[in-house]
């Protein structure tokens, strides 16, 4: 079954302690899109301008990523800066030019319209919720946000969260969304404004899956999928939206959507995040093969089972 | 078969969001000790002053544990006194007054010497060699320091890391001790000092066991266990010990020592490091029976295995 990303397109200008890279394919969407095509179709819905080539759009029909959602307006593709020195779980962001994103209003096309799956990365919580609306038939909705979002537009956040059904965020943007500095209490304050299921993601200690009580199961134990320990991590960037790409992506290629599931999808969206930050920009993401995948999924499996 | 812990006993007052405890039985060994003691016959050395009374024995002989080897010097025992704030991780120090623990020499009984099993809590790293070298017959020792020893007796430190076989510690005192920002990288050049495996602890995120190459088994790959997400701590002193405690019980009670022990006895570490914060000092510890915690250790599992 399909899965309409919507979010954003960006070029990245990256510095981290491996190097540095110029105008690289980057973007919340297309991390997601590129780790999500390992599963299961997937269709992008973002914006991008004049200087977003056919070379670019060709990274991504390769993995079959449907691109007739992507509008072309006149300007420049949103432009990302940001460096990571001694903190790789940070970057600082040393510019952001939003060019065409800034008036991104995101429409589905018709022909995306009987997805099953959506994801609403990161982007303004009305417009999240709009393209929520507009999918009717949608089975299981995936949503990012930030802590822009929740310190500025509360309020719309708290509108678009009654709409979805898995959100994944941060221990920090956890947090803050709830006022509450105890996680797991903090967890089910979040549960408690809609979602089914609350996604924390720990960075490089892995992420734990909170269930509001009943969802997709009996009982509301949490459950927690590792992170792989690199000896080199080049660029986190990416990262969050490629586990939700891998997240997602396994989810929509299951027949049932039960805790079992929702755990194995858990363990991908690590798999797919340990990836993305072996290389520069999407670059590890464009090479994988589905083997490497499942055998990446066993090393978890040995990092973290009792025989 | 028994294990010999080594380290200190005091009185604690701590400040947490959930209260306020004084003067109640704390320090490394105590809290190692107690959690130890649900697996395997515990020794205690330690030194305490004229304030240890008969009570504070019984505490400890209810347990079984032998306290022949508790020294008893003119003056006041050890006394700690730490805040928990805002971070539950970490305590802000209100006075360390170590009074008798200050000499502290520590001397084994002839009676402990046939121990298979030695456990060096946080002291000074010299008197943790010297420990180590008059406990011929041991089969296993672990180990603990702390960043204050690192930065100012690496020498000494060096030489104790020699002489035992498992290191416990956090982050950041193995990316202290290793001078290496990466974990796994700074997890190696550790197990590179000496110990055949270290077990970095994370926090509320669990913890790491590295191996040395053929270290109890095959390979160098890593081990995770977790910590319960829990809904209230009230009071985080002791949980390092605990685990060590949980870690290096399960240890003593076993036939052989491979991988797959080592592994186990990460789960046992964190099922009692997640008791002990459950109430103020070592309470928690006090009151626990073995069902209960085979019954927590079946959580951990199902908190994070795979059907």
């Amino acid at each position: 079954m399909s899965i309409v990303v919507v979010g954003s397109v960006a070029f990245d200008d990256i510095t981290s302690p491996s190097g540095t890279v110029k105008g690289v394919l980057g973007g919340a969407a297309t991390y997601f899109a590129l780790a999500a095509s390992y599963f299961a179709p997937v269709r992008l819905v973002a914006v991008v301008g004049d200087d977003f080539g056919a070379e670019h759009e060709a990274i991504l029909k390769k993995h079959g990523i449907d691109t007739c959602g992507i509008e072309r307006a006149p300007g420049k593709t949103f432009r990302w800066g940001g460096t990571y020195i001694d903190n790789l779980n940070e970057a600082k962001t040393d510019f952001t030019d939003l060019n065409v994103f800034e008036k991104f209003s995101p429409q589905i096309p018709k022909a995306y319209e009987d997805s099953e799956f959506l994801f609403l990365a990161n982007i303004q919580p009305t417009l999240q919720a709009n393209v929520r609306r507009r999918m009717n038939g949608v089975r299981l909705t995936g949503c990012d946000t930030m802590n822009y979002w929740i310190q500025r537009t509360r309020t719309e956040l708290a509108e678009t969260l009654k709409l979805v059904n898995v959100l994944l965020i941060n221990d920090t943007e956890t947090k803050m969304l709830a006022n509450e500095k105890n996680l797991p209490r903090a967890a089910h304050k979040v549960l408690a404004m809609g979602p089914q299921a609350l996604v924390v993601k720990h960075g490089e200690y892995g992420a734990t899956i909170f269930f509001r009580e009943g969802a997709f199961g009996i009982g509301r134990h949490p459950f927690r999928a590792p992170t792989l320990p690199l000896e080199e991590v080049k660029d986190p960037t990416g990262a969050g939206d490629s586990f939700a790409g891998g997240f997602m992506g396994y989810l929509a290629a299951q027949e049932e959507l039960n805790r079992e599931v929702l755990k194995r999808a858990l363990f991908y969206g690590g798999v797919m995040g340990s990836f993305a930050v072996e290389e520069f920009g999407t670059t590890r993401l464009q090479q994988l093969t589905r083997e490497e995948i499942d055998a990446r999924f066993q090393i978890f499996r040995e990092l973290t089972h009792l025989e």
